[in-house]
């Protein structure tokens, strides 16, 4: 069942404007803007209908670049220069904790969250696009709670206390709201049983919280780095140079910090754009149906 | 002038809808989602409008009370449990950082960019609210620019290395970016002189970059604790107890964390809830009039 508020998809069937939703937007916002304007304004604007969608398509390749430059930085961090990976209780368990919790609350995490704003998945049928929302959510949220677990194990092997940092503060936060908001959001958006008014007044919660928890996860991830550059960049018996000198590791290490606060402001930058929301999701639309009553009628 | 795209103000004297703009925002919302819908939706829906204008004010009173709170805790932590302030290159010298960059990055730096969501501040007349955005920016600058000078006087006063954490890139990023911001801010929107062209083109860009650069000034708050908690908390020779034993200081520190972090997440949702937005600050509104301009029609 289509939107009842859209007057696009009052039909039922999808209007060419769904397919290229970035460009009605644009064009619904001049005629909606002043009914008394220049005609001017009502001639078709191919070109700045065609900027926005080309603006759209440099920032998702930025994300997907960023993305993907965080996760070669990572792991060129614990495979090389911290020694590589195990699950033994040493120093190399550890390592997976930075990988998966980079990999998983920021990358995983931020594809999924822009994936509704791909002008490709605004076809008719939202139900792929939403179990694959929600399955990239889950890999999201399995690769952080493996990562939690590297780290518990590495501290518990080493008789070292957990949980008292504030970046651990943080970062537990940020996992245990992700897998509230996964909860709370495949029982409201996915389950038919869900009453119209509690997705309704869900979804801009469920909005927020998703930013939230991105913000929450580049926090931790900052202060992980610098605590973990810290610890390890000591210059003293263990014969690295120190922190303060930059050496390589802290230059790559530092790098990531950037490069993951890039990633989280682009995503957060796709997110915060009216223009690029899935037309049938726009804070107008005041109606909601959910995922298997959308697919069944 | 007033905004030529918002029929509500297209007569050039404030309709009673400015003044409640959360209210009329709503209003719109149900009209504008579907024309042929039940005349029940037609009528006055004071009490959702009463609601919605509730829920901003209590967010608005939770943005205060934590940025209180947050001026409070490390006030405290730099006051009492740090050993006060100086300006002699001492450890004292170090105590102001923490609290002028949580006073001026966060505190004063969040007020400032909620201000034109107050519904109070939606009169006809928007210069005084312009010039107090633009002073409270201005403040939060300056306090954050005198937080970063107490922390390299310190560190030449010690022989400590300046700018090779993560921290302080994350840190040094967040307050260039801020300068920048108020710079391009104060000329596009304040100077006669700017092209409307260059304005809308800004406009999105520096609500963007606001929100940026909060999220820049959260992680860099929240590694910059962690770390002083760690070099600070070391249980050894200086008569500490260890960060990892949870001491009353380290609790002071992490709530601090905590409450940073609730601060920027309560400003995040202000800012970006459209129905919260003044009236002729909305995206679908193109046309965008500079301060003297403004002031002078």
């Amino acid at each position: 069942m289509r939107q009842q508020g859209d007057p696009r998809t009052r039909s039922g069937a999808p209007s060419p404007s769904d397919c290229l939703p970035l460009l009605s937007r644009l064009s619904d916002t001049e005629c909606g803007s002043d009914t008394n304007a220049d005609p001017v304004k009502h001639e078709p604007t191919d070109p700045s209908r065609m900027r926005s969608l080309v603006i759209f398509y440099a920032c998702y390749a930025l994300c997907l670049g960023l993305g993907l430059a965080c996760l070669a930085c990572v792991c060129a961090w614990s495979g090389r220069w911290r020694g590589g990976f195990a699950w033994d209780g040493s120093e190399l368990q550890f390592n997976w904790h930075p990988v998966l919790m980079v990999a998983g609350l920021v990358v995983v995490y931020g594809n999924g969250a822009v994936l509704y704003r791909v002008p490709l998945t605004w076809g008719h049928n939202k139900l792929p696009w939403k179990l694959l929302h929600a399955a990239l959510m889950l890999s999201a949220l399995v690769l952080s709670i493996v990562g939690l677990c590297a780290v518990f194990g590495f501290h518990n092997a080493k008789n070292i206390a957990n949980l008292y940092s504030l970046h651990s503060w943080i970062g537990i936060a940020a996992t245990a709201l992700f897998a509230a908001q996964w909860a709370v959001g495949a029982a409201g958006f996915l389950l038919p049983c869900a009453p119209g008014s509690l997705r309704r007044l869900l979804k801009p919660v469920h909005a927020w919280m998703g930013a939230g928890i991105l913000t929450l996860s580049i926090a931790a991830c900052i202060s992980g780095i610098n605590e973990k550059l810290f610890f390890s960049l000591k210059g003293t018996a263990n014969g690295t140079q120190p922190y303060s000198s930059l050496p390589p590791e802290a230059l790559l290490g530092n790098s990531l910090g950037v490069l993951i606060v890039a990633f989280g402001l682009v995503v957060l930058k796709i997110l915060s754009n009216r223009d690029w929301q899935r037309p049938d999701s726009r804070p107008e639309d005041a109606s909601y149906t959910p995922l298997f009553q959308e697919e069944t009628s």
